[in-house]
């Protein structure tokens, strides 16, 4: 069997990570013997140099003919001055999650034991530990409902976007949500602001009605607000957190922070036919972009979590997150994992992707 | 001169805090001379019980009549089974947000030294301390948007929420967090969405402009999602943060946690004219109402705000606050703000109150 994956670089960390990533794929494919085939699109910054727009038709067409898309990261400083709707991270990110369907966003973030002193959480906080999955809704919500724009002239001119869920698009995701945490610890915690929206208020009706169908999972409902605070108390009393897109944006950011490791984090983006986007949580980190020294983990997880979730090679994906945990728990660690009077033995980018290859 | 106080202890640890709020505000009367004629009403769950809904005529007519409302707190699991519109919270703080059109929300968040340890922060993030003021706008975007509601039946019923802002609604709140700026650390940071919002792209435009008439502020822009991550790392370099309504509701929370210690602090809501609402940061924590050991410092706080921004009574305000200052920098503590070992020394509710008013 023979799968497609569409690679996408992008820009800063990008490329560097991806090519790592792309080392450790080789050594899986020869392993398992399998035959995957790669094909590399301009995204983002990288394709307004050399396209004109951050996602060109010939990137989505190439998208289209894959099995999955790996993605790196996009955006920089270069490009920070252009209209938001052309940037980088809006114009790429957003299309394809919306093209694609890509409707759920699972993005986990667990503090790895050996390293609670990159929380930035008290040590008594971050020594319990912590492993929370969030499941966030990427297609709908106040990211793409109509309508959304400007009206009127002078001061009163006034913006607007609309948020907008149907119970269907709730249902999905909920479900989702409850799925993974029968295979977790059994607990959804749905994050809302029913007190305000009315979008939350039938957030909370239907998460209610699919809970009935997982008898054996816990639910319990939180405001955004009250949410943010209590992850930085109790992050341990959490396991699944369902949300919607915005709400997802920030919780999301929030436990990957709480780990103090965001190049250790990847993210999924999947359609209801099993198609997805996988990506380091982290950004494109144009300051360390060409040294040598950004952390590949993330995106090494990422084609882990593209060989499960999308091409169903669970044996591969298991492979490399293994060789992962091995590399982190002999102590290989790039600079930003170190403290600072131990940076002396960083390794550089290749050199992880080297031993993790090597371990497969 | 004689001013009037609308008086709305509301539920939970409301009364008993109000109680010692009451017990400082004698003892500036008697000290500075001052005549204060106080109106209570009932807010909230009270108000649901004793009249059949949260914000009843009487008290709405009450805090016309008044120069200012000083607020407890709503709330409590004995009326959570009502419709959303019905509870307390939504019920009673909205509708006088909007009916006084208190737009300006000014939340400060202080970690005070000797209280380092309460922040959830690993110590050398806590040690630096930090001073962050959240500015939010609080009538409008997507609280009070239009239209609100749902539409539709069955799998397809969807419901929508409108967040909207006007050029004149952004540029007085922004006005607001410059000005603050000027009297600190001349640095505001307007949080926004600006990669995915219509309304965060206006936003940005016009804190720009507004910027150009405070030269000796900075002015930076940071998305949500990356401030609840920065402020986790380094709270320390923020100094005013100014915030959408729903924005503003995440940060403010987000910054009260990372002090720790909530029963310290207090906000400020004003419309145009001065007139304000006062109350505590933390809510009505109904689980250790009743049992004097509370803490009213933050109710205490919220009075000397009111004295100052609604009845320009710099002095008195500024010996309240100098008094609460004594209190802590005496050890004056309620318990939960002393380790576990050292809370037999912890002082009651009424306690810190006499304490606090015998200073003045
Ligand atoms: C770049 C931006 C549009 C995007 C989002 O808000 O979804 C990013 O923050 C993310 O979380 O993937
Ligand atoms: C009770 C609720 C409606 C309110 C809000 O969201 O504004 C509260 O969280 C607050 O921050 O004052």
């Amino acid at each position: 069997m023979s799968y497609q994956i569409a690679v996408l670089a992008g820009d800063g960390i990008g490329p560097e990570v991806m090519a790592e990533a792309r080392k450790v794929l080789s050594a899986v494919e020869e392993r398992f013997e399998l035959a995957i085939e790669y094909s590399e699109y301009d995204i983002g910054g990288a394709a307004i140099d050399n396209h004109g727009c951050p996602l060109p038709d010939v990137t989505l067409k190439g998208c289209e003919a894959a099995d999955a898309i790996l993605f790196g990261s996009v955006g920089g400083p270069k490009w920070e001055h252009l209209p938001p709707n052309d940037q980088p991270e809006r114009g790429a990110l957003l299309p394809l999650r919306g093209h694609f369907e890509l409707f759920c966003n699972m993005r986990p973030a667990k503090l790895h034991s050996g390293l609670e002193h990159m929380s930035p959480l008290r040590s008594d906080i971050s020594s319990k530990g912590f492993d929370v999955l969030c499941v966030r809704e990427l297609t709908g919500g106040i990211y793409f409902g109509k309508p959304k724009g400007r009206q009127g002239e002078g001061e009163s001119e006034e913006a607007f976007d609309t948020m907008r869920y149907s119970r269907k698009e709730i249902r999905r995701i909920a479900k989702i949500a409850f799925e993974a945490a029968q295979g977790r610890r059994k607990k959804v915690t749905s994050v809302d602001k029913a007190n305000v929206l009315a979008c939350s208020v039938l957030w909370r009706e239907v998460v209610e009605e699919v809970a009935k169908d997982f008898p054996d999972v816990e639910l319990e409902h939180i405001y955004i607000d009250n949410a943010t605070m209590q992850l930085l108390r109790r992050p341990n009393e959490f396991d699944v957190m369902l949300c919607s897109n915005l709400f997802g944006d920030i919780i999301s950011d929030e436990i990957a922070m709480l780990t103090g490791s965001m190049g250790l984090l990847s993210s999924v983006s999947l359609n209801s036919k099993g198609f997805g986007l996988y990506e380091p949580a982290g950004g494109s980190a144009p300051d360390i972009a060409g040294q040598g020294i950004a952390n590949p983990v993330a995106q090494i997880l990422s084609a882990a979590l593209l060989l499960r979730h999308s091409l169903k090679l669970e044996e591969a994906a298991t492979a490399i997150e293994a060789a992962v945990g091995k590399a982190l728990s002999d102590g290989y660690l790039t600079g930003e994992l170190l403290p600072a009077d131990e940076r002396v033995n960083a390794k550089t980018t290749s050199q992880m992707g080297d031993y993790i290859a090597q371990v497969i």
